[in-house]
């Protein structure tokens, strides 16, 4: 074991039960200490582990060196402002990235091969088959965001022979996958996409992306009717009320939504009503302690033996 | 373009509407004669295309050389217990295969990812995330059957981070794939799997066998609870009081089925309101006359300049 007996990890947390890190962190780095409140021994902590800290609550640590997320994204680090400058550190697990491409493909294949006219059939004891059933190859599926999690995505969904493309801030090459980048390559990407997944992070930038202005950039015609949306990112990317008009005005035939504006979504919203709406509850790629603690304790460790920090969040980029 | 002109093709189908096949047909080999009806001309026709024909439609044809399936299953021809002794040659296609296998992992992907009790919180405006949240590699679905398509199943589901396993009358080794054959192997197989999914075909071997003596040998418990159950085979393997009874008793937590003892599934049916139950109208791999006849005539043409014959039924298993 490596690491100094009184370094100290600050956990800073809210919105999670923290019990469930401590016990992980206590069988995966026992000599470690771990610690929730700052009021004591401050220049004791040289990490944070974060999720939706209490703003300021990094803040006054004279010996903090990096930052963990406890989520693949980091929107929820800079709702807080007061953010002391030391490295911020996303969690990119392979954990996190499977259980994500899973629900991705579930997802995908869930529209495409027709899941929510079969239950609805299955609930008026109707059997019709429907012919509309295309070939995988026939179909586009969109992957906005290409960044870990986007790329595994993508091959996946190749190998179940869909065709793939992708649009990013910047260029990024995946092999078979139609790459866009940039404001300008939105719209050429938009304009060929038959099922449209958004796993884009929430920055300044892309905060209610997802929009009538999007929507009306897509065709209005395609394999499987108009196109779908499917948001596995975060609820702010997403203009509920847009999405709503878009499904009544038949610019999306469906859509997959498993995060929201508000969560857990209000009982009023009409969301949980729509015959074309799927609604998972966040549950697309949860954080299991289980498996990422293992995965915080190795990077600390190889920080600690010097070698550089990976997966290092952009400041200014807010990803 | 291959064949004596004078060779006629006989399509005998019942239960689908022939024109589709002859309008592919007439696209994809247009010097080719294809009739509906043998009372004329009998000695011109060398080839049968067929789907549930009439009983005795295929005798009194001297000069059949080679009967072609219009399915992946060929039960269906031998419901008719007059058949010549000529070659029965079922479709194997890779556009019917990566239907199968789109199908076996959107269904396995729904329950492994608790789709049944997402859907039922929606309509119930219910927001919880369940916390059994098993990964791919805790859990182990099994594939009844290793022909093309449970290969091509297995493969992908691997590619996801299953652990597959597999049982065939016969034992076929696939690299990463526990394997089981024979009557002696079905009872390992069972013992271990959390996720079944039949693609057997129906002989009289395998009539019935999704059965309560089945059930009965699969563990009790697994990470989602009792083993899950999915048939894309044939209607004629399952036996659906057997099913219900094992859903009520929680020896199984779920099933989908695509099949069923008589299609369209009766309204009286309690498979359709029973809330563990996905029912799909036979849906799974449906053939497309456009992707399948150009097949076809490839497989004539190349029988007709003197190659085997592929994917040869073996008459005596029936499959």
């Amino acid at each position: 074991m490596t690491g100094n007996a009184d370094d100290t990890i600050l956990l800073a947390v809210t919105g999670w039960d923290p019990d469930v890190w401590q016990t992980e962190f206590a069988k995966a780095a026992p000599a470690r200490k771990l610690v929730l409140d700052t009021d004591t021994a401050k220049e004791k902590i040289r990490y944070a582990l974060v999720w939706k800290q209490r703003p300021g609550s990094l803040m006054g640590l004279p010996n903090l060196e990096v930052i963990f997320s406890l989520g693949a994204g980091v929107d929820h680090i800079f709702h807080d402002h007061q953010i002391p400058d030391v490295p911020i550190v996303r969690i990119v697990s392979p954990d996190l990235t499977m259980r994500m491409s899973e629900y991705v493909v579930w997802q995908v294949l869930d529209h495409h091969r027709l899941g929510l006219r079969y239950r609805q059939q299955q609930t008026q004891k109707v059997w019709h088959e429907d012919r509309r059933q295309p070939a995988a190859h026939e179909v586009t599926v969109g992957i906005l965001g290409l960044g870990v999690l986007g790329r595994d995505a993508a091959q996946k969904l190749r190998n179940l022979g869909f065709r793939v493309s992708g649009w990013s801030r910047r260029l990024q090459t995946i092999e078979g996958v139609t790459s866009h980048f940039g404001k300008d390559g939105l719209k050429d990407f938009l304009k060929d996409v038959d099922i449209v997944v958004c796993l884009l992070p929430l920055t300044p930038e892309t905060k209610g992306i997802l929009s009538m202005s999007m929507f009306a950039q897509m065709k209005a015609e395609g394999p499987l009717g108009a196109p779908v949306l499917i948001n596995a990112g975060r609820g702010g990317l997403q203009n509920e009320p847009d999405i709503l008009a878009a499904l009544d005005r038949g610019m999306l035939s469906a859509v997959t939504l498993d995060v929201f504006k508000t969560e857990p979504l209000p009982k009023v919203s009409p969301l949980w009503t729509h015959p074309q709406v799927v609604i998972t509850p966040h549950a697309a790629a949860s954080s299991s302690p289980q498996a990422l603690v293992p995965e915080i304790v190795a990077q600390l460790e190889s920080y600690e033996r010097g070698e550089p920090l990976k997966n290092i969040v952009d400041k200014a980029a807010q990803y």
